[in-house]
């Protein structure tokens, strides 16, 4: 069982914004916080087997990147600039029909790696064989909710249901519980009623949650509104869906009605301001949303749409985004959006008072972030610095679960030039 | 007089698109490119005093930040979130106003630092002292375009026109040619036309352009036209301001006539995202002005608003607004963003020909990204992952006038450590 103790550091606990510690210590012990608090506060019995030191850092709880992709990166570059269904249709979905168990478990190495490396503890995934990416989840130390995506109407529907059920089943609380899952019905236009019906019953019968996209683009609103004389996300809840815990991606076309509905059903919503950028799907209402009392967390959804994982970078476009498109700079100050990339996103998931703050009994799931670097010069503001001005590079160590994964940047956990030489390999294949 | 070959190195020259050069080799003689082509092309008579080897590196002209207050890197973080006219009445410009020659001198090396830590090898300038702003720019072996800002209305308003002749006088041309100069009247709104008059006539007896702050906000637009019953542009336009070679920062505000006069004009735009974001201006209609001719080059804003200068993030920025706000994902592919940071930029400055691509004869000012990170696997587009991908940290090398000014990260014109405890003392003081 280890015994860290972190000291000499400024502490951002996320736990309030006036809950700054200055020259504190954090004790962990095993895999949770023992005690966080001013130099000396760690209980006197504490023995600890390693001590970092961290004079000129800031300590938070790591990122929590509520939707991704974790094997996409494989595609990252792969196509861009295009609009979404040819993007799909003549690009993403060809080559991914290709990918293999092997590509699934390196490109979410590859995923792994990245993100460990900009700071991010746990990340909320939907993808295919997703066996092989929990067999990365675990090698990597990170946390992660885990779904096997489902398309409802494709042939393969029921068989992909059934292994999204058998994954839930042997691997709910794996990698000694760093691991949960979800059923993950891909979105309405995917998944008909009848389908999710299934995915319900199912959702009941294990306990877990549903990951789901949602009202991602215009062209799904008016597809919905035309089939079923309802927006998505009434459509899901005359369906029911949210009688189960549910983490909706995107949501950027909701009025208030949806709005009300996402925060009366305690609805978990992933904002991916990046990908709806870039893909053109529009601007999440995100503010009006938090108003609502609606759950929002962020994610970077895969990184062929991104074109990386970076939380720092997402959490910065979030709150910039907010400010302009509600012609407001007050909107989203750099609290709320570091909130948002933390203790926000494991409200969204369902695992409020796990992870996402730094408080004793919680898991010990923090990064160190170096703030002697020009760009963190002077230091007028703790969360100014971590939203509008850090770099991924700026985070040196990453602690996951009590354990060091991440130390002076270099990641223990994975072998990082054996993982880029196969995914090398992995492409070269899937392009021939 | 140095000689440096960089080898084994893909290439994006920012010629055009088409002009990537897989393993290549540039041939740096003096200050200026001697040759850029596949291995082996440099002269047979090049004698080579340094090597750099460029494996797994991607080099592209330095990036050109078209508008920033470097030295306000001292005010970094000191005041966010908050109403434009609130930030500046309450916070900046009583802070501004105790600032003196050694604060200037200080900051713009922080902000020297920062920039080529993150690949700007040139920045156009405006702010005051500008002597000391000039001094760090020569230390540091950047290139820039300086500016002392002049508010013509102020009481002191005359007195600081004369402050910026003599300024242009003593520093055109000056550190080798690395620095030039311009006039900078702050903006319609702070200089009333017959303040403009004088400045266009010493533009006109200097023979420099024209630094001005043009149509950021919406309260700016109303005033102008309530007060001269014209837009902005259409307010400088009738003064005969677009007479002399300028450049505009911002132009959030512009309608369709205004965008055809700046392109008719040649006028310089510089568009800067993440301050007009932050601090809720607008959204500058970037796509619609490129298409008409304008030349549009980035800028980062001070530090004081952004609150870094990093031109990836900046240009990431820019290209992921451009598509969201005209809901299109084609719009502002990557080349064209990278184009709008480099050539782009040089344009906008009138430097054409001078700096912005990589090309014989042109000025020896190039960036060297490590292209082996993690986030910057696998690699099928170059282009997408610099502008969608790449951060700050993966500038390896830079290289400016011919001179190396960072080599793996370690800048070696200015001491790090050095400027940042005196950064430190001056702020110290500034909120005493």
């Amino acid at each position: 069982m280890s015994q860290i103790l972190v000291r000499n550091i400024n502490i951002l606990t996320m736990a309030g914004p006036e809950n700054i510690i200055e020259n504190g210590e954090i004790a962990i012990s095993g895999d949770k916080i023992l005690s966080v608090g001013t130099s000396g506060s760690a209980p006197k019995d504490f023995k600890p087997e390693l001590e970092i030191e961290g004079e000129g850092m800031v300590a938070m709880p790591g990122f929590i990147n509520c939707h991704t992709h974790a094997a996409m990166t494989l595609l990252r570059g792969y196509a861009d600039d295009m609009p979404l269904m040819e993007w799909l249709n003549k690009r993403i979905w060809p080559l991914e029909a290709k990918m293999g168990e092997e590509d699934i478990y390196y490109g979410t190495l590859l995923a792994c790696l990245e993100m460990i490396k900009s700071g991010t503890t746990t990340f909320n995934d939907m993808y295919a064989y997703m066996d092989k990416a929990a067999d990365a989840v675990s090698e990597s130390g990170m946390r992660a909710v885990l779904s096997r995506g489902l398309i409802g109407a494709a042939p393969n529907g029921s068989e992909a249901l059934k292994d999204g059920i058998n994954f839930v089943e042997k691997y709910q609380g794996a990698a000694g519980g760093r691991i949960t899952t979800m059923l993950g019905p891909h979105a309405p236009y995917t998944c008909p009623p009848e389908y999710l019906e299934k995915v319900m019953e199912a959702a009941e019968d294990l306990g877990v949650g549903i990951h789901i996209h949602l009202a991602e683009t215009l062209d799904e609103h008016r597809d919905i509104v035309k089939q079923y004389g309802k927006t998505p996300v009434q459509h899901l809840e005359s369906l029911g869906l949210f009688n189960y815990r549910t983490l909706a991606a995107h949501c950027v076309h909701v009025d208030e009605t949806d709005i009300k509905i996402l925060a009366e059903n305690h609805v978990g919503v992933a904002h991916n301001p990046e990908s709806n950028m870039k893909l053109a799907s529009g601007i999440a209402p995100v503010q009006k949303m938090i108003e609502t009392g609606v759950k929002v967390g962020l994610g970077t959804d895969g990184a062929s749409s991104n074109n990386n994982l970076d939380m720092l970078e997402e959490m910065r476009t979030a709150a910039l985004l907010q400010k302009v498109s509600n012609m407001d700079p007050t909107v989203m100050p750099a609290y709320k959006a570091l909130e948002m990339a933390t203790a926000g996103g494991a409200r969204a998931l369902g695992m409020e008072g796990i992870i996402g703050q730094l408080k004793p009994g919680m898991k010990a799931d923090l990064i160190l972030v170096d703030f002697s670097a020009p760009h963190l010069m002077p230091q007028h503001d703790y969360y100014a610095h971590m939203v509008y001005s850090a770099h991924s590079a700026d985070v040196k160590t990453v602690i996951i679960d009590g354990e060091l994964v991440m130390q002076n940047r270099k990641v223990l956990t994975i072998e990082e030039e054996e993982v880029i030489k196969h995914v090398k390999r992995c492409v070269k294949k899937l392009l021939s």
